[in-house]
């Protein structure tokens, strides 16, 4: 089969056989990936991976116990051990052991095909369309907020970063109640939530109060220091993006204004699936680009030009 | 009257009038005074402090509304507008129009008199001495943390830095009923939790598991990096010093490991108070000079020396 694998110095089209599977997993022939901005860090040496990438996609299971085959699916990213004490608390997630499809040990989706264990698939609703299920693992990521942090009804949140994790999170939180304000710096990405009804303004110009709850997901370490600067003594900041880089901060703020940060990840499929379903998430508008898997290696520089938003591998 | 003060460049006694105080406020004679971290680097720039340093203290109510003279009192450091909407919240601590006694628009403690707000007063018991009672404002600082963070009986939790502010920590968490161990350098302020029980280790040695929850009191940015790495997944961090400079830190092990940072500031003082009439927090252990106000510019010297914990001056 082909897929997109980077060998610690660049990505590029490989053949690679077929994954096999074991006795409690399932090979699934990828129908749609979609590229996230940790795997254009991969490619910059972040977490020191090598292999397939991918780790955003929607397929059907082509190998697996019987009750899978024939399924269509998309799948939870984080290979937990099963044994240890985090996921006998239901931290599978943070299993020390874990392997992270696409990141961390295990080959990703960018390919024909892909091997995961069973109890990571999640079946996707009949109305939702690969095109829309495709995004279930950035919308579980923005979903991960409300299982970490309570936000009553007209809590009152800043978005910063108007990328594709930013509009999943700004309208996750709408959809929640939250009286939220999207901050960024392009407007055509602002117009896809003001269209859902969702207040957004030019981040360098925002002078609002600061907010008792503040997402940042921006992925810039200027972006972290705006964030600190507009939440509100005893308020709540979220870190939705890895920064992978050191840069010098000062924490000074965090214990003079008493703020909470919480670091967060990924999330919980099933609300994401719902959401889809429902249509309470628009994530159509998401899409910038849709390119073939013999191509894949183009599709990277596609993501990572300035501006773009999902671009997605046909892997059909 | 003697005060020491800080003009910018240095701290010196100066002779000053005694403060005026108007209807709501009282003119405190201090007893004892507690030099603080804050004060050395306020000494150092911090937050452009100019006028009378110290804001730990216990002294005598000699002017202001007569249910309050001849009481003896300490105080809380923020004085608060009162007409805001954080005042109104409840959050005075957090009001942004608020001076604080010695660290900014208010002069501080380090004096024959200070003047404040009587809002801000809390009477001493009986039974608990000058010497103890001039650690009720640090000694708030720490529960502040229980304010901020459930931590049920039985929770493992690691204490970061042996100083003054580290040792009131463990101490209020093991009351609390937390499993403590404290990490730090020095076997001699170790030996102070020793003698109560707590479990103590060297920091550099410390191989033990990640804990739920680590309070991060060594004020250094190494402090700060091994309490990260100490913290265990979705665990939280409780930041209770204030690092004046900025460093690189790289927060990306607080998204992947979902890690919660709380900064945390001053506290309540009824619950302190309480602490040093039953006797459930040492405080005596922790002075290692006492210095008369004639000498308070040598008694800041000390209390900068390694090693040092709190030094006390006499103001009376």
């Amino acid at each position: 089969m082909r897929a997109l694998a980077f060998d610690g110095s660049r990505a590029a089209l490989v053949e690679r056989p077929e994954p096999a599977v074991g006795p409690d997993a399932a090979r699934v022939r990828v129908a749609l990936a979609g590229i996230c901005r940790t795997d254009l860090e991969l490619c910059r040496g972040y977490l020191g991976f090598r292999g397939v990438l991918g780790h955003e996609f929607v397929g059907t299971v082509v190998d697996g116990p019987r009750e899978w085959r024939g399924e269509r699916v998309v799948g939870e990213i984080t290979f937990a051990c099963g044994a240890c004490p985090s996921c006998a608390a239901g931290l599978g997630r943070h299993c020390p052991k874990r392997r992270v499809m696409g990141i961390a040990g295990a080959d990703g989706a960018f390919a024909e095909c892909v091997a995961l264990p069973v109890e990571n698939l999640h079946r996707v609703p009949e109305g939702v369309p690969d095109e829309r299920a495709v995004f279930s693992e950035p919308l579980a990521a923005a979903f991960e907020l409300l299982e970490q942090v309570d936000v009553p009804p007209g809590t009152r949140c800043l978005v910063l970063g108007d990328g594709k994790l930013g509009l999943l999170v700004a309208q996750v939180l709408a959809a929640a109640g939250a009286e939220v304000t999207a901050l960024g710096r392009h407007s055509a990405k602002l117009a896809i939530l003001a269209r859902r009804g969702i207040a957004t303004a030019a981040a360098d110009a925002f002078r609002g109060p600061p907010a008792p709850l503040v997402v940042e997901a921006s992925g810039s370490h200027a972006g972290f220091r705006r964030a600190v600067e507009l939440t509100a003594p005893r308020g709540t900041l979220v870190l939705k993006s890895t920064l992978a880089s050191s840069e010098p901060l000062d924490l000074a703020p965090l214990v003079i204004h008493e703020i909470r940060v919480v670091g967060s990840r990924c999330g919980p499929f099933p609300p994401a699936l719902r959401a889809l379903e429902q249509g309470t998430v628009e994530v159509d508008a998401l899409v910038c680009e849709r390119v073939p898997l013999a191509r894949a290696a183009e599709a990277l520089e596609l993501a990572a030009a300035p501006g773009a938003l999902k671009v997605l591998i046909d892997c059909a």
